[in-house]
């Protein structure tokens, strides 16, 4: 819901002159999204706990540091936020420490579209959604029996790459599944390399971006090459995926239409399925490339990524459109910029926020 | 042929205040290209076929934008485009989509010697090249029988990476020999690190700069590592070496001048083997180095590739001569710019260009 | 001891109006050394061999360069550079050419703080300050007989990754350890991922930054992965760890601030063991992360790092700080010019100049 400006100035008392505060929680992207926040002429807040504090404080573009015990605890600043001038740009962690209802009852002003939460929180609704667009998606098993390949298990709710476990075979499968104590997917492993790619949706000028690519950086797999295969076999290794970096890629030229393409379809379908604003903003979508130059999608992360944190002052592609360091952070400052600039900040929020 | 410009801008009458045009093919490095002419100023067309034309149309920099159906159609708009006043800067996927011929044939105004196309399309002139300018190439073998290490067998013409076979000895060779339709070459595995260095040789001032550096991502190679040994074991792997990215690498600073001197060999060799203009503008030498520090030469592409991608916003090695963001596209268009402010175009253009 | 400036400007002759020159030896990270220099305003100075001169001769931004025969000849040179106005920029292979007692004898103006170096040399030394900041070490073994895991055997004075030698067990040890001709200590191989920290704290303000992170390019185990497992069955693979080049890595958000804290720690304890200077200026934290997210220290080194090199057009670190392009090394420049513009150049110098 929308309210006039004039209503809520009288309300909170704001003088009308003073202007926004772009604020996220301190972790994941948060550096540079306070960052492109601040080259675009916004006051920025930085809402830390006590371990970040003294990081976000060390740095001159943060001109505000709230420190709470656990990032946990965010709702209840909420009352306090909802009272200031301030839209919160979120990330992956920031929807990590709050539940799907905590979010959608939130009323500061969010810049992206909750309704996209609820299809990216389900993995059926999330590979629904790829489908539709015409996206290519790994093979899933729905029962150990039925696994004839090497299988990723991925358990509900994996965050950073934590969760995963490879799987062999059938046998494999069978003897440790008792580990497994939470909801999970069986997804065929596909032998390629993995691509990250970072788009940009405006919903002011309907026009998509390619801000950047990486790839991820985790342990211990990307360190398994390094050891000679006779030495591997001394040595007890359970491969893991936890995420702890990321590094700069760029693609082929001959595969980035299809690229383009495959993120201007994933934004249509959105629009069918999660609202007429369906999903705007920075998201990203995480494939694997296979020898035959096929795409295969594993996910798609409906906000700003923390694999655009290599491109904090600008990428390759960023300055085609730009010629200037333009990080998704920053992009994502300059559309509420230009919404402000156009009268049109209402587009660029949730319908929940409270201006 | 060097035609006065007075006689040409009669016979096409354009105006002489008219700029020049920077046109290539909507692949392999296009954007870099036709991003760099446009900071320097000029007009840009991209030539793109339906797949593409969307993505190319999202840019700015892009002024104009020609439709054709497949790339392999080009030489049908030749006569067309010898009436503008245009350049054409090839890339790797512009020489793989023409002729030999046809790249001769044609008297559109070129950046570059097409007489380096020669040494270049056979592995052996290249061979001879390399060797003749010092440079330490791999060994190669003439027939299987004479394999006592493992080889990568390369078709003749293979692109991007692929058709590439990695074979482990005599025996694996003769398995799999059949499978191999046409000519190849028998070349030694070296095991070490890839290394790509992009020069960039100005006939105009003589002097030779680094523009840049990267590994390739390749599909599947670049993935194997990350499978453990004890897994792999119950996979079926073919290694391929499918280029599907690039990434930024910075080269051992000791090691550097040792780089340079190949860049100067190989410019010079060429002075003697292509006729007096030799290689210039943009080129690579695709290089592994071993552990002894040794640098073993692959292959040497003769303009722009597709590894200066990551680069489009600058590199670490362009930034000491030009502080200013310096892709290998831009600074073509740079030698053009210059090639033109000193009243010497046809320097930088193959000498079959119809100015 | 720091000499009033009359003095010196009377028994050397030199005008006072004279502006520094930054100086270095040319390699390992002299480039960005220089080209920081001359961004900052300074005169630069490359001392180079008879190989290296024309690479170093090559860039505008070097406004001379004195060629010796030998990089340890550079001992020779110093009596004529103690009579200029003149500040030395070491850099690891600096060090590695001089030897701890002529480093101290030296008084040539000199950026850091020559305490460190006693502590850096010595594996011991080292391993108590890491510990003594309370960074994670890996575990060291004393005998062969000890030896429970895969550990590296990493001879005394290694440098640039040579001198390193995997060892699966006791058993490859006891059968190995007759080639090890000099002292060394056998570490516990960490399984996880490598990751090299650049820090830089200034003396004058006393705040740390993080201005870069990179993964190093080694031959030949970072092509190992590239050969699927039942191929490298049937070569003889001798891993080794000769570092040729660097690659840009971003760290995961939430794991910086204790990147920060570790670096700060690091600093604080210096101070203690190394005088009240300390460490400061440009330093390098080498950490692998295992799956737990847990960094363990293999190396501290107490100056810039080569590991700074994709950086000289700035990193996405330093850009939070800096808005430009920000090498370490010219950051370094701009902290001395900082004293100069302060008047408190002994406090960037090591206390060994003679200004």
């Amino acid at each position: 819901m929308i309210v006039a400006p004039e209503l809520r100035r009288s309300s909170s008392g704001r003088m009308t002159g003073d202007f926004y505060t772009i604020a996220t929680l301190g972790s994941h992207s948060a550096l540079q999204i306070l960052k492109g926040a601040h080259d675009e002429g916004f006051r920025t807040l930085a809402i830390t706990n006590r371990k970040t504090e003294r990081l976000y404080r060390s740095f001159a573009f943060v001109d505000e540091v709230i420190v709470i015990d656990e990032y946990a605890d965010f709702m209840g600043l909420v009352p306090e936020l909802e009272k200031r001038k301030l839209i919160i740009v979120p990330h992956g962690s920031f929807v990590a420490y709050l539940s799907l209802d905590e979010h959608k009852k939130m009323q500061i002003p969010y810049f992206g579209n909750k309704a996209v939460l609820d299809w990216e929180a389900s993995r059926e609704l999330q590979r629904q959604w790829l489908t539709r667009a015409g996206l290519n998606v790994p093979r899933q098993f729905k029962t150990g029996a039925e696994i004839d390949r090497p299988v990723i298990v991925k358990l509900y709710g994996a965050q950073g790459g934590k969760g995963y476990m490879f799987v062999r075979d059938s046998k494999d499968f069978e003897e440790r599944a008792g580990l497994l104590t939470s909801k999970y997917i069986l997804q065929e492993y596909i032998l390629g390399v993995p691509l990250y790619i970072h788009y940009f949706y405006s919903p002011l000028t309907g026009q998509l971006e390619i801000m950047s690519m990486d790839r991820r950086y985790e342990t211990n797999v990307d360190s398994l090459g390094r050891i000679p295969a006779a030495a591997q076999e001394t040595m007890t290794i359970e491969p893991s995926y936890v995420v702890v970096g990321n590094q700069p890629v760029s693609l082929r030229e001959s595969m980035l239409a299809e690229a383009y393409q495959m993120g201007e379809n994933v934004v249509r379908v959105s629009k069918e399925i999660c609202g007429p604003k369906g999903l705007f903003g920075a998201f990203c979508i995480e494939t694997i490339i296979t020898p035959d130059t096929q795409f295969y999608i594993m996910e798609i992360s409906a906000r700003i990524v923390a694999g655009t944190n290599p491109f904090i002052d600008g990428s390759p592609y960023s300055y085609l459109n730009y010629s200037e360091p333009m990080s998704t952070g920053r992009r994502i400052a300059r559309e509420i910029k230009n919404a402000l600039l156009t009268n049109s900040l209402d587009v660029v929020l949730d319908d929940s926020s409270l201006l």
